[in-house]
């Protein structure tokens, strides 16, 4: 085993949760598993035994490979998978455009799956969601959602025209508070620092978060949070309970 | 010069934005700004320059210094500061209860400047907040709020009673898009990893935030921003521009 470069066509979850979480969606692509021998007392064990032998995946005990896949030593299993390519379906869509930032984008991941948004188009240039950084922030949220590259913004629209489209920018048309759907839509987000160009301002309906005028802007994921949160309302408004019996 | 110990009373900011921060809204409390030799060239310098005269603050220009206190050599400003107390106002208020990470403080701290809430309680044990490191995660929004230590939850109600009171809670009584006020309140977290234990559904009203079952919770950070959004959406509904002439 070697340290994941960018474009390797295998990579591994670093952690007993996303490790059962890649196990449990993408099983197909799992290759092996490594475990540290100190594994047996951890919890979460007897779930990646119990998914491993219905999937037929290896496991092996080597602490070796653990300390060197990952050094801060608090990781007990390692989920060796083929990367892959997935497709994006006709649910409502985010796109990031130029993202480089893998804890942003490892908790951008999470967010959207808390909010029901499972497709997700890429921009490049951009980090690589399979890097290890980026699938340890997800906390495995990756192996739930439809991952999609494209080389520029042109080559996703040309594809996804007939969708809603709502570009985030501080110079947006319109408050965000003001704006709703209940149709298919595509929530499009800029790059860490820069944000989005002004050529966003021509496609669809462009939006800006208000806030008080002593920050210069709210940062990505949070930006990105509050969106998603905002355009699922309608979605979520009728949960009477989130975690009654726990 | 000193690399900065929980308690000591004279932290500092790394960093020309946040020493700025520093200067623009606590410069009774600065002491004296060390720079590197290689400020000249960056734009923000003569705005600390023109603060430091305003204020009678000196400057020096002390390379192993900066090196010390940034081992990671992006840094040209240092603004060394006495630590201060400050106390709650009569607007709305965020409880922390138990904030252990020092990132998420910073990044709260400046979202909470984002959403006009600038009255921070923090319930004991928890970080620092004059640990360098919050301040820079902070970009110096530390220096625009109201931040008081309690060593109880009690201590803080007995004191803001009359507030409407929502404790943010996977239990929470009330979906979050149900809640609206236009009374002072206090909103109240727990801690990142554990929230607020049972005994808070005893105050006010508890609110959920409902996301999907995909997920276990959104951090704290993401649980605060998403609240204050939605809060104090009848402040910020009616703004029709955020930054149009950018």
């Amino acid at each position: 085993m070697k340290i994941y470069k960018k474009g390797d066509s295998q990579s591994y979850t670093l952690g007993v949760f996303p490790t059962i979480e890649s196990l449990e969606n993408k099983p197909n692509y799992v290759k092996r598993i490594v475990v540290h021998s100190s594994i047996e007392k951890n919890r979460g064990y007897p779930k990646i035994q119990q998914l491993c032998k219905i999937h037929h995946i290896p496991i092996d005990i080597h602490d070796k490979t653990i300390d060197k896949l990952s050094p801060k030593n608090n990781c007990f299993a390692i989920g060796v998978f083929d990367t892959y390519e997935s497709s994006l379906n006709e649910g409502n869509h985010v796109v990031l455009v130029n993202p480089m930032d893998m804890g942003n984008m490892g908790t951008i991941m999470r967010t959207m799956l808390g909010f029901d948004y499972v497709n997700l188009a890429i921009i490049r240039p951009a980090v690589d969601i399979y890097d290890p950084k980026v699938i340890r922030a997800s906390m495995g949220a990756l192996f739930h959602l439809n991952v999609q590259y494209f080389d520029n913004f042109e080559s996703y629209y040309q594809l996804y025209k007939h969708h809603e489209i709502y570009p985030l920018m501080l110079k947006g048309a319109t408050n965000i508070h003001h704006v709703q759907t209940e149709n298919i839509h595509t929530l499009i987000f800029g790059n860490e620092s820069s944000g989005l160009d002004d050529s966003y301002l021509n496609y669809g309906k462009s939006v800006f978060i208000p806030h008080s005028e002593q920050i210069d802007s709210l940062n990505l994921s949070m930006a990105l949070g509050l969106t998603l949160f905002h355009f699922s309302k309608q979605e979520f408004k009728e949960r009477k309970v989130l975690r009654g019996n726990v």
